[in-house]
C-alpha cells in the first residue's frame, strides 16, 4: 500500500463556526496537513444578512460559507502538506447534524433564489435551531397516539433539532417555502451534491435525523396527522440511500475548478461529524462505546443486536458501519457546566492565582481539585445544567448540588460537577448494558480531552480503562479514512479504520481504591437521579414553570 | 423623669472580638455616647498565649482583655457623652453565652492562677469553643436513656457549646483543673463579680445554658452516668439566681477606681446580648419574636404559655423577662452564607463592577437580585449550610441549590439563599403557631438589617410587617435599660423598655402578590426540607460521613 508520494485521502469537516481539510496518508493515518476556514457569517441566530431579526431559538446558515471551505481551506491544505491533486484518490465529507436545507430539484438552496433571499424558511437551519419545538412535541404526541413502530427506536422522543420538526416548522410559518422546495436536504448530502452534481443521500442522517426505519419513512396518514399539507413530505426526502464508506460519484468538473482537485477523483457518501469520528478513534466494533466530549458529549457505538435502550437518541442499522446496528444517546451538558462554573464561581483571588501561575481558570481548578481524595469535598451534583438528554429525555430537569457548607470552595463544586458528569455516562453505559447491549471498550474524543485530571476521574468513577483518540481532527480524520474505503485503498471502513485510525489505548487506567470509593458516591447519584428525574419530586418542573411564567411581574 | 443633666445608665456589651460601652438616658433612651474596645488577644484559636498549640474546635478568650472593656471604653464612653459619673444611676452588663470559666471560691480565673497559665483547660471557653462534641453527645444520649425530662426543654438536644458539656470536657482531659476549679462560671455572672465584688447568677444563663429547669439542675444519679466524678458538678454551679433586671449589687471601690465610676453605682444582674436586646426593641410582650440576624439569627420570643416547640434551643421560665416564659431558637446560618456566596460566586467582572459602582459585593448582588420577579430565577435552596438548628437541630445537614442552568447568574444564587434563609424563618415561626406559641410580631436586629433588600425578601416571605430595632447597639442599649430597672427609674422592664427602646414598626410590608408567589416556592421549600432532613433520604448525612472519614487516602 505504501506508496512514494504516497497516496492521500482529504477529509473535510463542516463544524458549526468553521470547516477544516486534512490530507492524510492512506497506508497509516498520518495527518500530512491541514487548513480551516472561519465561515464568513457564522451563525445567523439574530438577523438575516439584510438585518431582518429572527425570533429567539433560531440558527440559521448561509451556503456559500460552507462553498468557501471547499474554495479556500482544500487547496490551502494540499499547500500545507505539500500534495499534488493527482496524489488524491478521494475525497469524503462530515457535517453537523441535522443541519437541512430546502432546495429546487437541482439543489439550489431556496434562499440563493430571486425573492426568497428575505424569508427566514428559505436559509439552512442549523442543527441548534430550536425553535420547532412545538412542532416536536406534536410528532411525539401524535406518534404516542398512534403506536409509531418507529419511536421507539428514539428512546420515545424525536427532537426539535431533526428534519420533521423543522420541515412542519417552515410548512406552518412560510408554506410558500414548504411548497417551493422540491427537495428537503441534510447539508451533509447537499455539500456531497456539491462536489458530485448529483444529489446522493446517505443512510446515517436518513436514520438518525430522518425517522427513516427498517427501509421506510413514517407514512402518509400519520404525517396527514400533523397537518393534511404534510401529507406528502416525504416526497421531497425519497432517494435510494447510500452505505457509508460508499462512493457517492466522482468529482465534477465545476468542483474541480473550485478545490484545485482533479476531476474524477471519488467522492464519497456524506456523513456526520460525531458518528465518522468513530472511524478515527478504531471505535466500529461491538461494544466499543465512543464519546465525543466537548459542551456537550454524543455517544456513539455499535452493536449486532437490536434493543431498546431507555432514552437513547437513536439506533439505525448500518447507521455508522454497514452490517451493524449504531447506538446514539448523550449528556445535554458537560463541558458547558464546567465553563458555567468557570464563569461564575472564580472569585478574583483565584483569576489572579491563574494569571500569575499562567494557568487557564480550568486549569487551576483541576490542579486544586486534583490535590482533594475522593468525597472529600462533601458535595454531590446532578449534571443536569441542560437538561437530561439519556436516558432519562427531560429537558426541563435542572442542575442541583447538596452538601454545601460554609467550606465549600469552588474548586470543590468544579470537581463535584466533573464527577456527575462522569456519573451521568456511567448512568448512560449501564442502561446499555442492562438493555443487552454491553459496552466493552470505553473511548473518548473531543476537546475536554485537554483536561486529564477530568479524564483520569472519568476512568475512576467507570472503573474502566479510558482510551483516547490521539488526534486532534478527528472528524476530518475519520472523513479520509471514508474516502479512502470510497476510493478502493482498504476493503472496509473496519479495516481501513484499523490502519488509519489513531487510538491510544488504556491512556487513563482506574485506581482500584477510588473506584471503590466512587462506587459509593455513585450510588448516592443515582438515588437523587431517580427521585428528581423519575418522579420522586417534580420540583424541577414546577421550578422551571415559574421560571418561565413567574405567577407575579413585579420585581424585588 | 426627666432631669437636668440628664440620669444616665451604661450597657456594656461584652462581643466575640469587642466589648462596648454605651450611656443612654434613661428618660428616653436617646444614646448620648458610646466607646469600643478591642480584645487585645481576640479568640484563642489556635494558641495559647505562650504558643503552645490548641486542637481544633477550640476557641479560649482572656479575662484581662474583658477587664480592658471596663478600664478603657467605659471611661471614653462618658467623656463621649460628656456626662459626669454622678450621672449614672446604674450600670448592666451583657455577654456572648455560653462562654464559661474556672475559678477559685474567690472568682479568680484559673488561668491567672501560678501553675495553670500553661494549662488550655484553666482558660475562659468562648461560646464557639466546640470541642466538647463528644461530650454533648453523651449527654444528650444518657439523657434519652434515663428519661431526663429537662430535654425536652431544649429542643431534645444539649449543645456541645454549653457549660455541662464544655465542663465535662474538662474533668475528662484535665482532671486537675476541673478538681481545682471551685466554681463554674459564665462569663456574664463573672463580670458581674468583677464590678460588685460578690458572686451572683443570672436566671438567663442558668436556664439557657446550664439546665436548669424547674428550680433545679440534673441530679446526681444522672451526672454519675456520665462520669463518676462528674456527680457533684453542680456544687460548683449552685448559687441562688437573681431575675433579670435585678440588682446584684452595687459597685466596690476597686471597680470604681478600674471604671471611673462612682462608688455604690447599681450594678445590674448579668444578662446574655440575644436576650438582651429584646427589651432594646421593645419586643417583650407575649408574641413578639425577636429575630438578631447576623453571622447566624437568633430568635427570642416570650410567652405565657409553656409548650415544647420542635426544635427550640430552649425554653426558661424568667428566662427573659420576670413572669413570662422565654423561648429561643435559631438558625445557624444566615449573613455567612451570603458572606460564602459573594466569597466564592463573585467573578472578576461583579468585582469590577462593584468597584466601579462604589458598591460592596453584596450591594451590587442584591442591586441585581432585586430587578427580578419572584421565582424568576428557578432556583430552589435549602439554608443549611451550616447545618439546621431549629427546627431540625441537625447540624451534619448541609445546603443544597436546585434548579441550576447554563444561564443561572450569581445574583439568581444570591436571592436563592436570602429567599431560603428567610424559609427557614418562616419554618420556624410555623413551628411555634403549631406548637400553640403563636408569633404575633415580628422585628429584626442585627447586622443584616444593612441589606434593605434582604429584609424586604423576609416581609414579603413571612407575608408579614417587619419590625427594626432602631438602634445599631442593640445589646448595650438593652443592657442599659436592665440598668435602669435596677436602679429604680422604672417599674420593671417592659415599662423600661417601652419607654427607652426604639422600635420602628413597619418598616417593610409584605406585597400580597409576592407574598403569594412565595407561597408556592415556600410548599417547595417544605417538600425538600422534609425529604433531605426528615427522612426522605440520608445523603447529606452520608455525603458528611464521607467527607469527615474519605474511604480512600489517595489524591485525584
Amino acid at each position: 500500500m505504501s506508496t512514494d508520494p504516497p497516496a492521500v485521502t482529504l477529509g473535510v469537516d463542516f463544524g458549526t463556526l468553521s470547516g477544516r481539510a486534512l490530507v492524510v496518508a492512506v497506508d497509516d493515518g498520518r495527518e500530512l496537513g491541514s487548513a480551516v476556514h472561519d465561515y464568513t457569517h457564522a451563525v445567523l441566530d439574530r438577523a438575516l444578512p439584510d438585518g431582518q431579526r429572527l425570533p429567539p431559538g433560531w440558527a440559521l446558515q448561509l451556503p456559500q460559507d460552507w462553498r468557501d471551505v471547499l474554495r479556500l481551506a482544500v487547496p490551502r491544505a494540499l499547500r500545507d502538506a505539500g500534495v499534488r491533486p493527482e496524489q488524491v484518490i478521494g475525497v469524503a465529507t462530515d457535517f453537523t447534524a441535522c443541519t437541512v436545507l430546502p432546495t429546487t430539484r437541482g439543489g439550489t438552496p431556496l434562499c440563493e433564489l430571486p425573492g426568497f433571499a428575505d424569508r427566514p424558511h428559505a436559509y439552512p437551519k442549523l442543527w441548534r435551531h430550536h425553535a420547532a419545538q412545538p412542532e416536536a412535541d406534536l410528532i411525539v404526541r401524535r406518534a404516542e397516539e398512534s403506536g409509531q413502530p418507529w419511536l421507539a427506536r428514539y428512546g420515545g422522543r424525536i427532537s426539535s433539532e431533526w428534519q420533521f420538526a423543522k420541515a412542519l416548522q417552515v410548512l406552518r410559518e412560510d408554506p410558500a417555502v414548504y411548497h417551493a422546495a422540491d427537495r428537503w436536504i441534510e447539508a451533509a448530502d447537499w455539500i456531497v451534491w456539491q462536489l458530485t452534481g448529483a444529489e446522493n443521500r446517505n443512510l446515517c442522517t436518513a436514520g438518525y435525523k430522518g425517522i427513516r426505519q427498517d427501509g421506510t419513512y413514517p407514512d402518509r396518514a400519520f404525517l396527514a396527522s400533523l397537518d393534511p399539507d404534510f401529507a406528502g413530505f416525504t416526497a421531497k426526502l425519497d432517494h435510494p440511500l447510500s452505505p457509508l464508506g460508499a462512493p457517492a460519484g466522482r468529482l465534477g468538473a465545476a468542483a474541480a475548478a473550485l478545490t484545485g482537485l482533479c476531476e474524477g477523483t471519488v467522492v464519497a457518501v456524506g456523513n456526520v461529524d460525531a458518528h465518522v469520528t468513530s472511524a478515527a478513534a478504531r471505535a466500529l466494533d461491538p461494544g466499543h462505546l465512543l464519546a465525543i466530549m466537548g459542551t456537550s458529549t454524543c455517544h456513539i457505538m455499535n452493536s449486532d443486536v437490536l434493543a431498546e435502550v431507555p432514552g437513547m437518541c437513536g439506533v439505525v442499522r448500518d447507521g455508522v458501519v454497514p452490517g451493524l446496528w449504531g447506538y446514539e444517546a448523550g449528556q445535554s451538558g458537560v463541558g458547558d457546566i464546567l465553563a458555567w462554573a468557570v464563569r461564575t464561581t472564580t472569585p478574583p483571588a483565584y483569576a489572579a492565582e491563574a494569571a500569575e501561575r499562567g494557568l487557564s481558570p480550568h486549569e487551576l481548578l483541576a490542579d486544586k481539585a486534583a490535590a482533594q481524595e475522593v468525597g472529600a469535598h462533601g458535595l454531590l451534583a446532578l449534571d443536569w445544567h441542560s437538561g437530561n438528554r439519556s436516558v432519562l429525555v427531560d429537558h426541563h430537569l435542572s442542575g442541583l448540588i447538596v452538601g454545601l457548607t460554609l467550606d465549600t470552595r469552588p474548586e470543590d463544586v468544579y470537581r463535584a460537577l466533573i464527577e456527575a458528569t462522569a456519573f451521568g455516562t456511567r448512568t448512560i453505559i449501564e442502561a446499555f448494558d442492562t438493555a443487552g447491549v454491553p459496552v466493552t471498550e470505553f473511548t473518548a474524543a473531543g476537546g475536554l480531552l485537554r483536561n486529564p485530571f477530568l479524564m483520569q476521574v472519568y476512568s475512576d468513577v467507570l472503573g474502566r480503562p479510558v482510551n483516547i483518540l490521539a488526534s486532534e481532527q478527528g472528524p476530518a480524520l475519520g472523513a479520509a479514512i471514508h474516502a479512502a474505503v470510497a476510493a478502493g485503498a482498504h476493503r472496509d471502513l473496519r479495516a481501513a479504520s484499523a490502519a488509519m485510525g489513531r487510538l491510544e489505548r488504556h491512556a487513563y487506567t482506574p485506581d482500584p481504591a477510588r473506584t471503590a470509593a466512587y462506587d459509593r458516591l455513585y450510588a448516592e447519584y443515582r438515588a437523587l437521579h431517580d427521585h428528581f428525574g423519575r418522579g420522586g419530586t417534580a420540583v424541577m418542573h414546577r421550578l422551571r414553570a415559574l421560571r418561565d411564567r413567574p405567577p407575579y411581574r413585579g420585581t424585588v
